[in-house]
């Protein structure tokens, strides 16, 4: 249908089926879902009618190519006018074949293989009749007590709205309508969710609007460009108002200023909870902000089935606003082929042959073994395939690595770690050990561990937290890891063997008592389906680590938030004329963290040539080439992401230390060398202003050029402007 | 002279008189001064000549009267235009006679004793020849990493500013010119600089305006509706932009909007840091920019005096920005009437008598009993005096209990918490031993500190942090006390004797191992050159405690920022409909701090009765009333701080839990009951709405009573306002 049929067909709906259009209802309320069709306890309680649900426009969670088609048939045959349902799900990091959690994919700076794990999420789930998903989450994070860092790919802007368009993508391919095997994307969470008070889940958010520009919305923005034809609402408040209900951000700026035009669904709830937040005194208050804000779908409560019939009659909500959020539902559905084809992918033959296929495990191995992070590595790692190994650990038979949000997945299908390790190299040669439990510690699990690791040659012990530690309402405020596990460690330190730790978690933690204690460390994250694979296949060597770090590791929970691309402040511990107190620091850590931003190790070595720079000034038609030639001094192949950094010294407000501009992740051979060039325009040194507009200024400029975010080289250069272009610039 | 005559002056002095009259510059470069007169080192690297010096306008941290006299003798002996010089000094809680830290007398809720410890301040101070002082600081803490939280009066934004007010009043009273005892305030830093991220002194702050608006502001306002002379800016950015540099908040708001005409003066060499900071390139431009925003004064660089007169020869100053600085600090000298009487209040016989007075002393000793807070008492407290007590830890015979700002203060003078115990219970009762050093431990210590307590009936265990571990550029990111006390404890504990902690401190502390371990815990703070005495008379219970804490004590690092006028979010935790899991939460810890603000205990208890209201409608007309009955339920007199909280359910943007409103402190024999009535007016309901416009919504209130944030009792009650007053609510 074109819009002029959709038009039709709005002007068809009565306002009841408008109203119901924008309800979305999980799955248990439509006949054909598994214990679907009965309405009983809470959701009674929500007071939705037959009706409601006839006339509802899309199902939250509901997926398998039968049940959707058994649905899906189920309401055509009763919908008056034959709309179909929107099938929308959490589908975040891999539908059945799951890939690592996303701040793992972060860490892999490959943004192709990023795509793919999202291609091939989409592939599954479209078979299993999904046609949404909630994905991706391009929230900035600086804050690792917050539980769905997890769900981030990290601290930097420019990263984020790489792996944000990548996840898109991947997710939508490029003909929505015709690749049935692609579902829409809805990027969350708008905005700023990532900035919780405290690291606590649904907490306050609060800041400038120029950081939020600045900082927090380039990353929704870049999906948004990419082509994601959704966007969520977060559940935070931004300068006091829910977002859900915010019309300044949502209608001002997302609709109007950006010309957003696609479908907004509130998070789950989020309409009803500006009466918790304080904003709306009940159901039709609620209701009434968030459709005037511009909130089309209401997920899983019912302030619009049972207010906007009342507000639309009162005159408080134009019939407009009703009709603008139908017709975007509508187009959603139509974009998506719905109404020729309203089972879309869904296809049980299909889902049989392609869900956790061969080839998407594969995939999903590979990416895990690129998201891999190596800490640390004193001369233990790789492991020699003779060596005897005793692998002790919670999480060293462990299927709970999938990390949150794998509700489609299996951690009985997971490949643990024990597993991988022994097919690598040999039963005999891994004994293997639980050690402790997450956060319980027991003489007799220590005896056997004990026991395991005497025998042994070299320690690896898999520690971590449990996937429910993270995620979702998964905020904690100590972020070590649980003190049985430290115990653990602290005990075979003992033993005084070779000790390699493996971790899997969903946060930078503070690894007081574990970075310090061990020879080696692998960050490996929530790895996924094939985690111990690919976990396996780095330790011996099979392949060489190349993931390095999207998010800073503090030192301890007292320095959050620690990130690299912060400000100098007036008083910067370290420069040349400052008092050894009154300084910015503090008394007992230091301001940098433990382990920081683009960082990680690989078995080989590389080295970077000075950079040299095609001029020292850069004008607006005139870009900067740098060129760096990246060497693998070392024995094995590897691979390095070479980074690319610029500090503007001087702005009309205060400029990060460093920004991420560019980078290239290259393969090298032994003793290979590459000479990479980067080209920096004088478009990258844009900026928002105080005013807000977004213009660079002229001056001096560094850029740096290295490993990661704080070994890189630096030189400097200016940036000149004609005089039209220069009126920024005070003194100029 | 009046301000023509000034006018006149100001027509007189040629442009690089008026540039130095914006200088300020520490007393090593005054003749007259002790190893005054001496340009070297560092100071000649600064570039001030002998002529800048003449000219210099205000000298920082000068005083006794005799060498106040000498400089100024000297100066206007050399000043061709006969202008005084203004004495500026950090008297921040005591000139010689030190009072308890700020946050300290924060916790006193007595505002008569916190202006009389400002009078008692300025009179000391005066008679040794200051004419300002850099305070009150009236910034907002809600991170006790921070450092100078001990300078701030807490967390509450109208408390902050009754203080802010009494403090004004304080030093200056209500005749500055006339009454050579009293010197000028400057309120500071202004603005939001107790927001420094991370707690991380000096950081950058970034908020949104509103929040600025609600929070930040207010304490600073009411310090200059009190009347106080001058303002500092702070060291942070706001909105990307260094306070001192930015024309949004010092221009625009402080100067047009709020009509500000006082002295405003940068903090030490914040003009400079305009470079750090990266909004100047070199020393004009951060000239430029600071005297473009309104800055009077330059603490301690000279880009004002090297770079001024370029910038005005050039065009790019106006001349007119230069002379509205000099003449609001020729004002400010005439206000303090130092044309007609430049040695002002400086008075060497006065100074013998006045300054360290027994009088003052004794002022001292009974704010510092008022500001101790009775955290715990399991029946231990107060002490019999015939009980044999050892008296352990590294604050039991220590001078270091004034705190830091008291660089005026003699520690050795102090009455330490040994002398005062033995003066008040005999020698021979009390065995002291220092147990532990304040981070070093070390078992001769411990041995000593065993036998002692082996020996004693009770164990009163000083600890706490020296006072270098707080104040500027104290921050600490672990803020539990360092673990060599912590062990003295354990130990200690293990001798199963009634256990009393006496805490010196300059933040709110994680008391992990310290609260639940100790029988009764009574927070000290820094109390000043009297703290031993005041200490000693609360234990032994002479006096009752009556502290309540103006800042809340969290859980643990990890709960930072913890306060008590938060919002309730979307997902509250401990909603009647809340799911388990997906609320607002830690998994590992409370939301609530572990001691809330407004608490603290006694050694009687009170009983509120239930709070009756007028009636259950405000207008904008009619005000409420709130009757409560409070009764002393215990065995001794005491004092109770009955405090009025309110919640406004539904705003145009979202309402604290609870906000302080009002309180009384009362003091009831036992047995005694009073009836307090409390007025409540629409006028206190009003907050900023999104638009930044200041006004009530009419709906849903409800109003606290009761002895802390936590435990008050709560009635509802509507505010109906007439339509024309009633647009901004949205449904009405």
């Amino acid at each position: 249908m074109n819009d002029q049929q959709l038009v039709i067909l709005l002007n068809e709906m009565t306002l009841e089926e408008k109203i119901a259009q924008l309800q979305q209802l999980a799955a248990n309320f439509y006949e054909g879902a598994e214990s679907g069709g009965q309405i009983t306890g809470p959701m009674e309680a929500m007071g939705i009618t037959d009706d409601m649900i006839i006339n509802s426009g899309s199902v939250l969670g509901l997926s398998g190519a039968e049940q959707v088609i058994a649905v899906q048939e189920a309401h055509l045959r009763k919908n008056r006018l034959g709309i179909p349902l929107l099938m929308m799900a959490d589908i975040v990091h891999g539908f059945k074949t799951i890939f690592p959690v996303p701040l793992a994919i972060g860490c892999s700076w490959d943004l192709e293989r990023t795509e793919r794990s999202a291609e091939i999420a989409a592939k599954e789930s479209a078979v299993s009749g999904v046609h949404v998903t909630f994905a991706p989450m391009a929230d900035l994070v600086r804050d690792p007590r917050w539980g769905r860092v997890m769900e981030s790919t990290g601290e930097d802007p420019y990263l984020n709205g790489l792996y944000a368009r990548a996840f898109v993508r991947g997710f939508q391919g490029s003909d929505l309508k015709g690749d049935v095997n692609r579902m829409a994307a809805c990027v969350k969470h708008f905005a700023a969710y990532g900035l919780s008070e405290g690291g606590r889940d649904y907490n306050t958010v609060d800041l400038s609007e120029r950081h939020l520009r600045e900082y927090y919305l380039p990353a929704y923005r870049a999906a948004l460009d990419e082509g994601a034809e959704m966007v969520m609402t977060s559940f935070n408040t931004i300068e006091g108002i829910p977002v859900s209900g915010n019309v300044k951000l949502l209608r001002d700026l997302l609709r109007d200023e950006w010309g957003f035009d696609g479908v907004l669904i509130s998070d789950w709830g989020a309409v009803k909870e500006l009466i918790p937040h304080g904003v709306a005194e009940d159901e039709a208050e609620a209701a009434l902000k968030t459709i005037r804000a511009g909130v089309d779908i209401e997920m899983m409560t019912a302030c619009y089935v049972h207010q906007l019939p009342e507000l639309v009659a009162s005159g408080q909500v134009e019939i407009s606003l009703i009709d603008e959020a139908v017709l975007r539902i509508l187009q959603l559905k139509e974009r998506l082929g719905l109404f020729e084809n309203p089972l879309r992918g869904a296809d049980p033959v299909a889902e049989r042959e392609v869900v956790f296929c061969e080839e998407h495990r594969t995939a999903a191995r590979e990416l895990a073994a690129k998201s891999c992070v190596l800490l640390k590595n004193e001369q233990v790692l790789p492991l020699a395939p003779g060596q005897r190994i005793a692998l002790i650990g919670p999480f060293a038979a462990s299927g709970d690595i999938l990390g949150p949000w794998s509700w489609t997945g299996s951690t009985e299908d997971a490949v643990k770690l024990d597993a991988a390790m022994k097919a690598r190299a040999g039963v005999g040669q891994i004994t293997v050990a639980e050690g402790s439990g997450i956060d319980t510690f027991s003489e007799e699990l220590w005896l056997e561990a004990e026991t395991a690791a005497q025998a042994a040659e070299v320690i690896v012990l898999a520690l971590g937290e449990r996937s429910e530690m993270s995620g979702e309402a998964g905020s904690r405020s100590d972020i070590r890891l649980p003190e049985a596990q430290r115990e653990l460690l602290l005990r075979l330190k003992a033993l005084d063997k070779p000790l390699v730790v493996v971790l899997f978690n969903g946060r930078p933690l503070d690894l007081s008592g574990v970075y310090d204690m061990a020879d080696a460390v692998l960050e490996a994250w929530f790895p996924g389906s094939e985690g111990g694979a690919a976990i396996t296949s780095l330790l011996y060597g099979d392949e060489n680590p190349s993931g390095r770090l999207s998010m800073s590791f503090p030192v301890a929970v007292g320095q959050i938030p620690v990130y690299y691309n912060h400000f100098n402040t007036g008083r910067p511990l370290g420069a040349p004329d400052a008092d050894a107190r009154y300084v910015s620091q503090y008394l007992d850590i230091p301001n940098e963290p433990l382990l920081p931003f683009g960082y990680g190790l690989s078995y080989t070595t590389f080295d970077y040539s000075e950079p040299v720079l095609s001029g020292d000034k850069m004008t607006g038609d005139q870009p900067i080439q740098i060129s760096v030639t990246i060497t693998n001094t070392g024995a094995v192949a590897g691979e390095e992401v070479v980074q690319l950094y610029i500090r503007d010294i001087s702005g009309e407000v205060v400029r990060p230390m460093k920004e991420l501009k560019d980078f290239a992740k290259i393969s090298l051979s032994p003793g290979e060398s590459r000479e990479l060039t980067f080209t920096l325009t004088e478009e990258q040194l844009r900026y928002y202003h105080s005013d807000l507009s977004f213009a660079s200024d002229p001056g001096k400029f560094e850029l740096f050029v290295g490993p990661n975010s704080r070994d890189a080289k630096a030189r400097g250069f200016r940036l000149e402007l004609a005089a039209v272009e220069n009126k920024r610039h005070v003194l100029s």
